[in-house]
């Protein structure tokens, strides 16, 4: 029997989602967490892996056990497994023909800055900061040219191992709130980075030191290297993957 | 020379804000970072106290030093001898007569309770739970009894060193915002634990196991013993006191 889960973390105290050998890492929590439940080894497959200190709001996967528990025994059971830092929000029996990463048609991030002249305390963990005053309107208005089906090869890391750097962007929305700075974006799916390299170059739109016909040029040129710096992971929240309707998930994953 | 300091701080690794021998203090950390840049023993004297896991967003504190720093110099001295939890926001000179706690007219608090099946992941130092859905319009209108000049002695805990039981309570509002219900409550001062014995009794109105009306019957008992529980320090946020215009502090902290 598939299972699909829905799962909130807190991606400070783990060196990602991936499981290796390196340290602690959200997959790793999870496997173990619902093995106990299933009474044998479990593997999940993520909808989108994060990196380390990057957080998720609702992260899905899926995994497949015999074992006979209803769902809420896997989340009860699960959640007192793990630490503090994750939680199953829920789980759903699933067609055989669901696949958590592959049936995804859409992912969505949130990125926020404080921008004020100190570093935040509070929150910290979940707010990168920008001393200097960024005009979100600019910022805004700059990310508009990457809406729609490009080649994001200028906001790719180098060790990206996706096929091919096509990818399509639904929409990107960049807000300020009181002394946030709060980039939203939508995309088919996402190349390696490519949500904190797109916010470091829009920051140097926010700052004036590139012009808002910047992110656009950047797109069309290709080039990682002529881009803006790497954001640093704390501001950025996984929502969720979107699926169709066909698989009866919950609304905040259903398209 | 007097000076003002705004102080934000996650209050998650401290054992609230006053100094003692067992363990961690925010007005430890303050005091030590203040006496490096003074290069003398800084006393500080904060708005309010706060208790172990309790936040603030902006405690002001004034303390006394002879020495020559400008206001920037102060801010930014203390903050690279603060842990990563604490940050001072701002920094001013004020008259020997303002004094942070006596000078105070009115503090703020905001609580924050996650109200969904599953306990918080992210957010959760910031956050309590309740996992049974809460009326967050009753529990509005039943703090509504609050307001006013009242013995808050229903409200306040054993331990607490105020010399009467009189507060002014300005207003106390509850709202749902998605899966959070929030209060935010401001009084001329407070009594030890009173926002979080009125959360606790709130929350028992919230789901239907008092009338509405309960919260002024306990008010007008004045009997701690027959009140709610004490909520959880984690979802406490100090927003900060408010002063009187002729001290010339920032307009956040301003009546």
């Amino acid at each position: 029997m598939r299972l699909a889960l829905g799962i909130e973390y807190d991606g400070s105290d783990f060196l990602g989602w991936q499981r290796h050998d390196g340290g602690p890492t959200v997959q790793a929590a999870v496997e173990e967490a619902l093995g106990f439940v299933a009474h044998h080894l479990v593997e999940v497959v993520c909808s989108g892996r994060t990196d380390a200190r990057v957080h998720a709001a609702c992260q899905v996967v899926h995994f497949d056990s015999e074992a006979e528990r209803d769902a809420r025994a896997w989340v009860l059971g699960t959640n007192t497994r793990l630490p503090a830092g994750v939680r199953v929000l829920w789980c759903q029996p699933v067609d055989d023909a669901f696949h958590a990463r592959y049936g995804a048609r859409a992912r969505r991030y949130r990125y926020r800055i404080l921008n004020r002249p100190v570093p935040p305390a509070i929150q910290r963990q979940f707010l990168s900061w920008e001393r200097r005053p960024l005009d979100a309107d600019a910022m805004h208005r700059a990310a508009q040219a990457l809406c729609g089906e490009h080649d994001f090869s200028a906001f790719r890391t180098a060790q990206c191992q996706a096929k091919h750097p096509n990818r399509h962007l639904h929409d990107i929305a960049v807000r300020r709130d009181d002394d946030q700075v709060i980039v939203e974006v939508q995309a088919n799916a996402f190349l390696h980075h490519m949500v904190r390299n797109i916010v470091g170059s829009l920051i140097l739109v926010g700052l004036h030191e590139q012009p808002e016909d910047w992110l656009g040029r950047l797109l069309a040129g290709k080039d990682r290297t002529v881009a803006g710096p790497t954001a640093p992971a704390e501001g950025l929240v996984f929502l969720g993957p979107k699926y169709p309707a066909e698989w009866r998930l919950p609304p905040s994953v259903t398209l």
